[in-house]
């Protein structure tokens, strides 16, 4: 059993992480905090939930939710936990943080994609990289976990065996198209209904900031530097994200070397499954068979016209792209079942 | 611990049945049949439960299936089961029957709702009709039970509680709004995405099939016959229902009254939620609130230009209206657990 | 030739408005305007009309435009209309009103159903209601229109043919489905994508402000009072309307009655088609046939288990219920062809 | 005036060709012919046109047709036009074709992309390719025009200028999105609602058809071969194109270069619009805001991480992707005003 706290738990993130951790056997909610919304009732603001919960927002600070909880999930803003997480971590809780500010392990990367400096630089070597399946180890054996972004997690999963096996020359190009919940739940008029419905909106042609998490972790599995960049479109659908990569290569790789790439690298997870059927409906990767549920499904295919390796990734946003990750990432930190609270199947129509 | 068979596993009731059953701690799937898909592994067919099971089609006929089960699923056609079911019967196996074909307790209305003659009368009476909350003891002591019609459920839902306090005049008349999922998984002209996208399709303006049942249920809660009809549209989305009843009343109710009816005839139902919020966005039930979950969201407004109660309902066709209430009987009938395998929290987001 | 204005001609009428006048031969475009985007370009605003016009939005008032125009279309908002109209109308510069404040004859009506007292009870007969097949005299010789409500449009269409030949008895209700278009451009918590997106919300279940107008077209046409209630649902789409309404009979009338009602109703009228087809998937009226298009599209079925017409329309909401008759009406005032800019043939697919 | 046929009128494209004929003033429609629907009124086919024309589908051979017209626009199947079209030419009819039989010049290139040998390859320097901005003199000086592929338009157009000026480097990469209307009227369970609504599929991760005709264009507007390739994806909306490319560059563009680029290969082009607003929420091109026009709407961006320009291209897959520019064509070839029947407007919100 363990005692948590979620700071942050009025956006969609922390939704989510709540809607998960309500079913989780061993977890006992202590605190969920919103400044916007304390006072009132969690289903009020996350109506879904009612019936299920009577907790409400509690206006602490996070370093107050701290000293009665054995571990905390930051799901603030990102900017806004670099300077409140270290003193969460002074206490002595582990952290499990959902936004960008522990993610990059290099403090230089934090001027070039975020445009600020980090302010507390020394942290970040403390923070394990939460995809669970590629950084297991250093999860168990840390205290906190950066949870990575959603993008970079698609993207990650379905090149680092590409990078690992030595395929990947030249720069990565990622094309990301992600639901409408990526972006948060503040409305606009970029998010108004009527503007929003139908479009397919390019709103990072390049400069997207999680390249920086992408080139990191693809640096680690390869060994050597690896270069990406990327090109996101907000499309018609409020979960889920389907990430096509082209990682280039020298000359043409065999079917059964990409397979052998890929099946090595996921030896044993149950989370990552291969969504490659010569026949019917769903060839490849499709987000649609994946929204709400822990699953990553991966695809790749050998162009045979330009040396181009296309990889694809389809993950729910906000669960193996946020809080299914959080929440494995725990399950492994406090040795408990490491799918627990995460086996929901996958619904087929949604 | 209890041993089933589903016989029509390959459609999108029966795999969604599947779905929920396995994660049910205390089922044995021993069969899922489909003529079509015999061999086949069942995530070829539904491949969101791929890394979720291995089991197969196999071309077994219910009779075949009932020898080896305690309890059969019936997920096959309309008409089909009538056929059929008897033969399960009189092995001794329980049935729960998603079909239409045990729904009606009267022999005479099948003629008029469907068009044939109920091929053994005899056994409707042994059918209990599968809305948990309306007749938990009939289905605790029954071997049989008869899964209600999607918009049927929706509907009886929202107006038995009003049936009940004897405040029904006239015809009721429902405005029914479906998602694609309820007509099945045949494709044809007419559900051909680029035709059905964006259209709001009135596919049975009169004389649909579930007002028998409605009528037969609001006459059971009413004391004295109810007169129903049903207005069905086919709206832009998957799945989920909602109904808008206009319920006739003499004079005006007064909400307290209101009130008082639907929380008396609900008391202590963990799957009846009442949204009804006088702030926020989602003050009346709405489908995106209960999909995924076995929840029936439930309102009521008083129409204080002509005497009428707005009843307003909200299921997941495929939850609530089908495989989700299957699952709740069968508990109930084999004394387990009333929820098991049925608390997955409705998504905020979808 | 005819000078005209659009004052509010940055929402998301005056801009469908804008749109249709720009391909408008005998329409010179003299000014709009915008509070809030005075002195940017129209296609920043409208984006869509980029390539197709230079104009800017002005600050001027409606009083200034008016002395350089013809006609003035007033798109502004419900409630303003009222005090700055008598104004315009005094200059003698005729008005087609997008508004609601001069819909309703009986200055009675809008402390009911608007809440407030008519500030210039005597211009309300001074005005022309603006549905052309019904009142196409009138507003030939008149100098002013009120362009109808968009869901009282597809409402009054479709059952002004049974109140005319005495079919109905006690109260109508219409049950109303529209885009998310109906409720403007101003972005909120409610018209966030990720909370809309795949929703069915039921935002007046009782008290529509329209029944105002429903009532007292009914009326007329019938002769004789008429009552009307309505519960309006905002669905998964952006443009259109589909009212299914429920108009209960003295016994069940014949098919060859209801034609009868119809054709001759709407004899010679070149919008309005029946939507009847016996086969094909495109049985009855549906919103994405007419999208785009000036077209409304009648259905009818009679209820043969309950004495009740299901009387169908479907629109879009934008032309039909409200660019489109501002033109069409405008048109007619000034003694163009009736169709001018309004016969664009609606898109099969959209 | 010029009189025409339709061959092949019952499809998507044949439909959409029909549409915007009829409301072209200069011609006059001899013929439409549907082998399945022979002697059926075309509005029981395309119910959008009901109202607007009482023309019925023949069961005329193209030869025939031919006799009777000056102008046949072949909208059959890929494959069977190579066939039939020599015959027509032979009668000396203009020919519009629709298909891809005629679109590359190169015979060798057909057993590449299409599997098959060309049965006529002398025809095919006898066909103007119909991107009208790029090749107005041949299509003005031919008898024969074969309409481009849709995702091939988009592709082209957002690279075509980036060929001529020589900035393209190694291999483009294209990420298709198009919507459902690209893939065609007939259903199958791929294309079955609840199966099709909410994915992002990747049809066609490598080896897509349209890659010749873009190799093609490129290569004539740089002057030198052009490598290029594509992932095509189908998304949740029907219709609609974004083209987002990759164009891999030596450094650095500077943008005004970029400009420099875009704006001297489109010079005076009124359906080309560059959309790239550095403020609002329409920043680059989207296919929402060129629905039902014939516009093409283009953007660009350098990539400052890595050396590659982000090309972006946007339109109607049916209207500037297939119909609009064949009569776009039509209007070059028979003299004439180019835009005639390609004015409307496109709406802001659809």
């Amino acid at each position: 059993m363990v005692t948590v706290g979620i700071a942050g738990a009025s956006g969609y993130a922390g939704g989510e992480l709540l809607r998960l951790l309500l079913q989780h056997p061993e977890v006992d909610i202590k605190s969920v905090t919103s400044k916007q919304h304390a006072g009132e009732y969690v289903f009020k603001v996350h109506p879904n939930l009612k019936g299920l919960t009577n907790l409400s927002f509690t206006k602490e600070s996070p370093e107050e939710v701290a000293t009665v909880v054995d571990l905390l999930f930051m799901a603030v803003p990102h900017g806004s936990s670099a300077s409140v997480t270290p003193r969460v971590i002074d206490q002595g809780t582990r952290v499990v943080d959902l936004s960008a500010d522990f993610r990059l392990h290099n403090p230089d990367d934090y001027p070039t994609w975020y445009g600020w400096e980090h302010p507390a630089p020394d942290l970040l070597k403390k923070f394990a990289y939460g995809l669970p399946e590629l950084h297991r180890d250093e999860i168990r054996n840390s205290n906190n976990v950066a949870v990575p972004g959603c993008l970079a997690s698609s993207s990650i999963y379905s090149l680092a065996p590409l990078a690992r096996a030595g395929y990947i020359q030249g720069s990565v190009v990622v094309d990301g198209k992600i639901g409408s919940s990526g972006s948060g739940n503040k409305s606009s008029a970029s998010t108004h209904f009527s503007e929003k419905y139908n479009s397919v909106r390019i709103y990072s042609p390049s400069g997207h900031r999680h390249i920086g998490e992408i080139e990191q972790e693809l640096a680690l599995a390869a060994g050597r530097p690896v270069s990406a960049t990327m090109s996101a479109h907000s499309v018609n659908m409020v979960r889920g994200i389907l990430t096509t990569s082209s990682a280039f290569t020298e000359g043409q790789i065999e079917d059964r070397d990409l397979w052998k790439a890929y099946r090595s690298f996921y030896k044993g997870e149950q989370f990552v499954r291969f969504m490659m059927d010569p026949s019917g409906i769903y060839r490849y990767p499709d987000p649609k068979l994946v929204v709400g549920s822990n699953f990553v499904d991966l695809g790749f295919v050998m162009d045979h016209h330009v040396d181009r390796v296309v990889a694809i990734g389809a993950i729910d946003n906000l669960i193996k792209g946020t809080a299914g990750n959080a929440v494995q990432s725990m399950n492994i930190m406090m040795g408990f079942r490491e799918n627990e609270a995460l086996m929901t199947a996958p619904m087929r129509l949604v």
